[in-house]
């Protein structure tokens, strides 16, 4: 396997609706002296897609803020005083339905957009039409784990990538069938994506080079099946 | 923020208990035309430092490895069919107390090292000794999550880094408090290793280079308190 290589995409700057946040990327692209190659991957925070996509809410007050947070709501798996984990309409299991007030103007929350699967793929349209590249997209956002302190970027829209690395069959150097078949790569891109973007540094998306995972996975493949859910 | 290189340690080969590992770890970097540098994070997966530190088990049946999960476990949290999420000793929450039988021998399983903070710490030590370098190790093992399908590599043991950046009185670009303020970023650098390690490509580490978190990050400072879970 090659070298992986993660840059940040800069300047982008603040994200409105119906902007054109593709032409946006590839002008960061540009003025980093690079461009993008078959199979790079495209990883953007959810929050300038859901922005570009007007998915922002004025909230007036705590109050208005508490009952977003159940609108955005299918199912509620656990409340602990001002803490709710929540099944998103995606199907994400997540703090708050992922409603979020970082990185927007004060008094406004930002939601996730409606079908982010459909969002990464119309981004990914536009930056193959525009650079012949055959690119993957994935859009993230930040998720706690019950088990484990601290958040990790998880993908959430995913285009042109596989979502699910599938060993099954595979042996290992010893000829045995590996027990691990199943790796969630894309959440180990976004991870990987996150380390160059960071929280407060307004660089809301990177470029992973140098993996082959061409694909046509999409985040809600992620979405464990609720027979299947033993923590519900 | 600077662009991250991630890069396998190739050649490495089958480990036995009391193999020099450091030094083998250190041959594969010379190997790649490559020298260890200030900040660079050395990520292996846990199952070579099991072997070497002689973390390997004969099972002689199915029963045998069924009680040998038992044994592992400090704390069953749920039990479906032949699957066990439990909590070994170290606190984590994971399938069949992270016993393996992949990578290693047929008739065999792997546990997870004593004290993989100590294993990290000491590798960490042989490396600097040997390289003049200040780095960071980071001992990972492959974890699934109870709402997201496929598994990710995270962090079981670490040295030399922060485990949990704390953004806490960061403010965005909008001046808003950050509402996420702690990034599991030995997860996020454990998630980004494993693209380039594979789980059944003989490539047991990796270098994570262009990332400056040099802190005294333990694995164990990211197991949730009992009090905070709300999923056991």
């Amino acid at each position: 396997m090659s070298d992986l290589r993660v840059f940040g995409l800069r300047g982008i700057g603040d994200v409105s609706a119906g902007d054109d946040l593709a032409s946006a990327l590839l002008e960061s692209v540009a003025g980093a002296d690079e461009r993008l190659v078959d199979d790079d991957i495209v990883v953007v925070t959810h929050k300038v897609v859901s922005k570009q996509e007007g998915r922002v809410v004025e909230i007036l007050d705590e109050q208005a803020y508490r009952r977003l947070v159940e609108d955005e709501s299918m199912d509620i798996i656990r409340r602990r005083g001002d803490l709710v984990i929540a099944r998103t309409r995606h199907g994400f299991i997540c703090a708050n339905a992922a409603v979020d007030r970082s990185n927007v103007a004060s008094g406004f929350a930002v939601l996730l957009p409606i079908d982010p699967d459909r969002s990464a793929h119309r981004i990914r349209n536009r930056l193959e039409r525009a650079t012949g590249a055959s690119l993957g997209v994935i859009i993230t956002d930040t998720f706690g784990r019950p088990w484990r302190r601290g958040l990790v970027d998880v993908a959430i829209g995913v285009s042109g990538v596989l979502a699910i690395l599938d060993l099954v069959g595979t042996t290992d150097t010893h000829g045995n069938e590996l027990q691990v078949t199943e790796v969630a790569v894309v959440d180990e891109v976004a991870a990987a994506a996150d380390l160059v973007m960071g929280k407060a540094t307004g660089i809301p998306a990177a470029v992973v080079r140098g993996l082959h995972v061409a694909g046509n996975g999409r985040a809600t493949d992620l979405v464990r099946p609720a027979a299947e859910d033993l923590f519900r």
